[in-house]
């Protein structure tokens, strides 16, 4: 199977289960003011975007031989974690964003007070969801809770977004970015990959690996971002930091990490491989 | 001891407990961004309020002759989703609140995208408060995990506010006014009650009587908010549904059931009672 098809398939998977899961709820939501609750939140989380960290759960229990059932649940909760950060993001006072993915962002469709509200409740509803999809393993469901609580809250993404709030328009070097983006973004990759690795059984030496390659997926992912934005915007940025080349050549060393951390996979890795290697390419 | 010194020890062993948690998160949070987000969400978790959410936990706790510290991680949990809800609530885009507690609002302190992320930062952390301090249980945590997030949700409090911004203005009956602040305030006061029951062991039985009791607690809370406001908010209130009159009458017979649902605990259950009636007193 080609790459591109690989990754169609994977985010087919992803967008049917939160479809499903969607489509569960509604019926739960169907008085006035819950509909509009429930519209609000669904819009922003069904039209999707790439999807790429329920895809990391899936190529990773894919590396460990897994059934993608088994980590769907966790790679929507962190898609629910998501997308609550881009409704918060965009409102006024912080990013004032009117789009997002082309669309009308979530506050323009239905007012400030209710896009509050629906990032609130997906961000609540993450970890109701893992509780209930992991509730036949009472300790791997608390640790899965644990580490997303970990990964998106004051020491993860919240974390990162206070000191990018409270960055902004400051020079800063390349440690202060790297930094910055481990929190803001590195860490939801990170639980994506690793709480995938959790469910699936993987060993310590896996982990490890894993670890390495969430590292450098993270940081590529984040540098291709910085050189596609030039200096158009107002963020800390590793090209600002260190310049372009600088910048492309950190990169090139982050992919072979990358690479050489999925060695002891095999061609069971491939995925995680490729999709790397694409995000370089976009460089 | 007399219900006001009973009321102030409980109060002392939750705002201790609220300290001794932000104490050991500080030195996580020492970078510069990180520190904002500390000093916005502590400010309005340490200078608290009536503390009225763990107060219930504890108070249950008695009534199920357990001690206090073993609820004292769960009310700690619901206050700080409370706190998250108040923060959010006071916003511009919200209710539009300068002052809280009769101090500037989070977001007249530290800016409306800081205290965005201080309450998401809340909401989160507050299940990871519970995977840490429950973890020695992971059924009992993973079950309080599971019921915080409902009743904190789409289909509790948030839910409630979502009624609450769709319903401003327009005229709606008592049975709409109490299905509101079911979701809206009725929704923790019962997890801080039957959450704190079941990690006490309480039996069926018990846990059919504190739920009873948490519906009347809830809806007599409530009330008495809406008498003392009068027809001075735009809010949906008992008064403007039902008349004056009638909303006392119903408080009245809903302190009779309270009183009622706390009889099979005895004197232990002293602290509850005279709480919910320290409650109809202001009427």
């Amino acid at each position: 199977m080609s790459f591109k098809d690989h990754l169609q398939n994977s985010k087919k998977l992803v967008d049917d289960y939160i479809q499903n899961y969607l489509g569960d709820l509604e019926p739960t939501l169907s008085r006035p003011g819950l509909q509009e609750l429930y519209k609000s939140f669904s819009y922003s989380l069904a039209e999707g975007g790439n999807r790429i960290r329920p895809i990391l759960s899936l190529l990773t229990a894919e590396a460990l031989n897994t059934p993608a059932e088994k980590v769907l649940p966790l790679g929507a909760a962190v898609e629910l974690i998501h997308t609550y950060s881009l409704i918060h993001d965009d409102l006024p006072c912080m990013d004032d964003d009117d789009l997002r993915r082309g669309k009308p962002a979530n506050h323009k469709m239905f007012g400030e007070a209710m896009a509050v509200l629906a990032g609130d409740a997906l961000n609540t509803e993450a970890f109701f969801l893992l509780t209930k999809n992991y509730s036949s393993q009472p300790e791997l469901a608390l640790d899965l809770v644990s580490e997303l609580a970990l990964a998106a809250g004051a020491q993860g993404m919240v974390g990162g977004q206070a000191v990018d709030v409270t960055f902004k328009g400051r020079d800063v070097d390349s440690a202060e970015v790297e930094f910055l983006h481990t929190y803001k973004t590195g860490a939801l990759f990170r639980i994506s990959i690793l709480g995938a690795a959790r469910i699936c059984n993987g060993n310590a030496y896996q982990l490890k690996c894993l670890s390495d390659y969430a590292r450098a997926f993270g940081l590529i992912f984040q540098i291709a971002d910085d050189i596609k934005d030039g200096n158009k915007n107002t963020e800390p940025s590793f090209v600002k930091a260190v310049g372009l080349e600088k910048a492309k050549e950190t990169c090139a060393a982050l992919l072979q990490q990358a690479h050489q951390a999925l060695e002891s996979f095999g061609d069971r890795a491939r995925g995680l491989k490729d999709l790397v290697s694409h995000l370089y390419e976009r460089i």
